[in-house]
């Protein structure tokens, strides 16, 4: 059955053998795997296992490491080139409320976008990114049934932590260094279609820390000790709800959107000429107001009709986010009452050339300037480092000629504004890397989240997602 | 068997009924009452009317009024005075974390306090107010059943809704003004001993004012609309979160300690001439390290050695505290998303000659002036007035005289720092009042609640509470 690698004949094998990929995305998508709360992560990774043997694996180990584990498989291929695909095996939680369909269910309904309709999948992770993983395996087993291997060798890495920040993949990638080195690139599938079907591919993405900050009267020595008292007691004794107001107040700008901590930007490098000619041509194809009906919201920090500025804030810049903040009685009702501590939950985006471990020292320093020694300050995950790749490397090339084949002129951005863990790769393997592809999903960490499964004209669906992940694989193992 | 009062008759049988005392007041305490949650409030009303029965009312009445019913009693009386007697039969929630006894299981409990070892009572509501409550009530019934009947008239309202900030007690009081006018002034039973065994007698209450204050995507059009988004949108979405930060932080000093709202303080009257004199009387006799300990602090927001400034603090300072702030991921780990709202529950305490009416359109112009007019402000409860009564008043001398007769020389303060809507009796019926009595207990409105049950040489237990109130019953029936 091996033989020369023929396109055609993977893609028919994937149009019959469509229904039992459902099936499998829906399967993957079905099993718990909520990292946070550690809900059915050792099953999960026994049935990635299993997905990888399907898709052809010769080679499949499950990788027990500190934390949950590592799915490791090799599938051997046509050419020598050899690609590491990274997965994430693990989603968010997903018992939010406002789901209009079970959040486990994997329901198929029909959705009417601006572009048309389409039957789109609803589950926690189906964006966020166990619905592309089971699209890649597909793509792989189809290969391995039609024309007997894939177009190159394939080497898979899927960790069950990308969402507590990827506490142990850089140990483990270093640990497991030798093996690894072996691909000369890595890839991330993921679904990077807009609501209007053009593709946003991007260079790079930010980093990641992730914190808690908490006033509470223990430390402080005022205010309220190890409970609650009546909030009489106002009157003559300190609030550390107060205290964590105005510690938090003295971090940004009145707007919330300026960071004032000394020395937060300094580190932040310009745009290179690469990113400053990239973001221009994004400009002129960004949709504002699509990308804001996506992301829920009716109006941006800036107007919209500064496009390039838009793309760089998203690109380029530091942020500092209050991601939750909690104190005292949060029920029903009156309880009239002075807590006796506060406490908020806040992550920082890094970009280039911040270092993630800097930034949690000058949040630190920052506070201790000002008097605010008592606010606690723990690190909730160990955070990413950003990471950035050429738009000239060969495999951004490979998936920008296949992007064009299925879905015309992407928008290249150089970076995404949200985090994967490519920095083990990239800056500690040393390895280029791409990411991204056709498909479409969204609310990744919110209620609803969903990919299209049965696309239109302008959205790829689960079919054309895996024949283009195998055009990719093709384009890359003949690059040069 | 009715004849001329007769203190020691009284005082025997309630020696010999304090085990049935004890159980009735069990009872009562182990009835859940919670009006925030609406948990047992009709059967604890119920429970109520029983007791007013068995105390010896010719007339009990359950007055449905829209919200929580009123127990109404009148119980017949040696001389022509009447007392109405005020109580509240419901209590705070009792489901938060840290009771170290089931917090409705009425569990009597060996106790080692600074003063020595007494028995306590640990329940919500065992200090407020459900213990003083059944402890009135039984002293009443050991009138009727040793002489016949009580000192003077009295007159019970209980009300339900005392934590949900009363709102339909005044409505009440004004429609049934005929029937409560007869009564010559009111009184609230209430366990006024410090941990050293003084006493403190307030002249008054603060008023108070309770609402949530909401910062959302939706009403400010600018931020997630409905729900919480991926927090790499913070490059270019504008935080609700951060938005009620900073305008929190436009309402209190950097300390949390002074209102900086325009016009808050505008109406504060100084201190009477008659409250400088008791203040200075106060000062003398305040252990400020009891009181620390008390309300579990280790510093009060100014020197303890100003202990005249403290008292006015307490006495009468206007607050603006916040009692709860909510918002986003407040759960275990590291959800990463940009909350689409955030609400904090605050509480203001309202001093002569503030009216709690004018406290919320002074927070709503304040935010307004700065812009924050997408900021939402929904009054939780209707919030009381402050009231005060003159220490000249038979009422108030009746209970000092009692007061000195049980344990000696009380504190006397020109008001509390909490809240009881007795202006209801005294501004809307104008009703001279006294409030308080011995007895020990603490920890209202927190985890571990109780009461002293059987107490020892400084702290009287419930037979001796049971004997000041038939005493200043009888020393009230005589005052002229």
């Amino acid at each position: 059955m091996r033989g020369k690698f023929d396109l055609d004949s993977v893609y028919s094998r994937i149009d019959k053998d469509l229904k039992k990929h459902i099936a499998t995305t829906k399967r993957l998508l079905m099993q718990p795997s909520s990292s946070q709360e550690h809900i059915g992560i050792e099953d999960c990774a026994d049935l990635v296992s299993d997905m990888y043997r399907n898709a052809g694996c010769d080679e499949v180990e499950i990788v027990e490491i500190q934390g949950n584990p590592i799915v490791y498989g090799e599938c051997k291929g046509e050419s020598d080139k050899t690609l590491l695909i990274y997965f994430m095996y693990d989603t968010m939680p997903y018992n939010e409320p406002g789901w209009k369909h079970p959040p486990m269910g994997a329901k198929i309904v029909d959705m009417k976008l601006p572009v048309g309709k389409v039957k789109a999948l609803v589950n926690r992770g189906s964006y966020n990114t166990k619905g592309p993983m089971a699209a890649f395996l597909n793509s792989v087993e189809a290969c391995t049934k039609s024309v007997g291997r894939p177009p190159l060798n394939l080497m898979f890495v899927a960790e069950g932590e990308e969402e507590l920040g990827s506490p142990n993949l850089p140990i483990y990638v270093k640990k497991d260094k030798k093996r690894l080195s072996k691909a000369d690139a890595c890839y991330f599938p993921d679904f990077e279609q807009d609501g209007d079907g053009t593709v946003n591919l991007y260079l790079g993405v930010k980093g990641v820390v992730y914190f808690e900050l908490e006033s509470s009267g223990k430390n402080w020595g005022r205010g309220p000790r190890d409970f609650a008292v009546h909030s009489a007691n106002k009157a003559w004794v300190d609030s550390p709800v107060w205290r964590l107001v105005h510690a938090l107040k003295t971090m940004t700008s009145d707007d919330g959107n300026n960071v004032l901590i000394d020395g937060f930007y300094d580190d932040v490098a310009p745009p290179s000429a690469e990113d400053e000619e990239v973001m221009k041509a994004a400009a002129k194809n960004f949709d504002a107001q699509s990308t804001k009906d996506s992301i829920n919201v009716d109006k941006f920090m800036i107007p919209d009709d500064d496009k390039e500025a838009l793309i760089r804030l998203y690109t380029t810049a530091s942020t500092l986010n209050i991601d939750g903040i909690w104190a005292g009685w949060i029920e029903k009702g009156s309880k009239t009452i002075l807590p006796h501590k506060a406490t908020c939950k806040m992550d920082i985006r890094v970009v280039p050339n911040q270092k993630k471990d800097d930034m949690m020292p000058l949040v630190r320093k920052h506070l201790d300037r000002l008097g605010y020694k008592d606010l606690k300050m723990t690190e909730i995950d160990t955070g990413y480092d950003w990471c950035r790749s050429s738009i000239k490397e060969p495999v951004v090339q490979a998936v920008l000629r296949s992007l064009r084949a299925f879905s015309g002129e992407p928008n290249v951005w150089p970076s995404s504004g949200g985090s994967v863990p490519f920095y083990v790769f990239n800056r500690i393997l040393g390895m280029p890397f791409a990411l991204g592809g056709i498909g479409y999903g969204d609310l990744a960490h919110s209620p609803n989240e969903f990919m299209v499964i049965e696309g239109n004209k302008k959205l790829a669906g689960l079919a054309e997602v895996e024949k283009f992940q195998v055009h990719f694989m093709k384009e890359y193992a003949h690059a040069r």
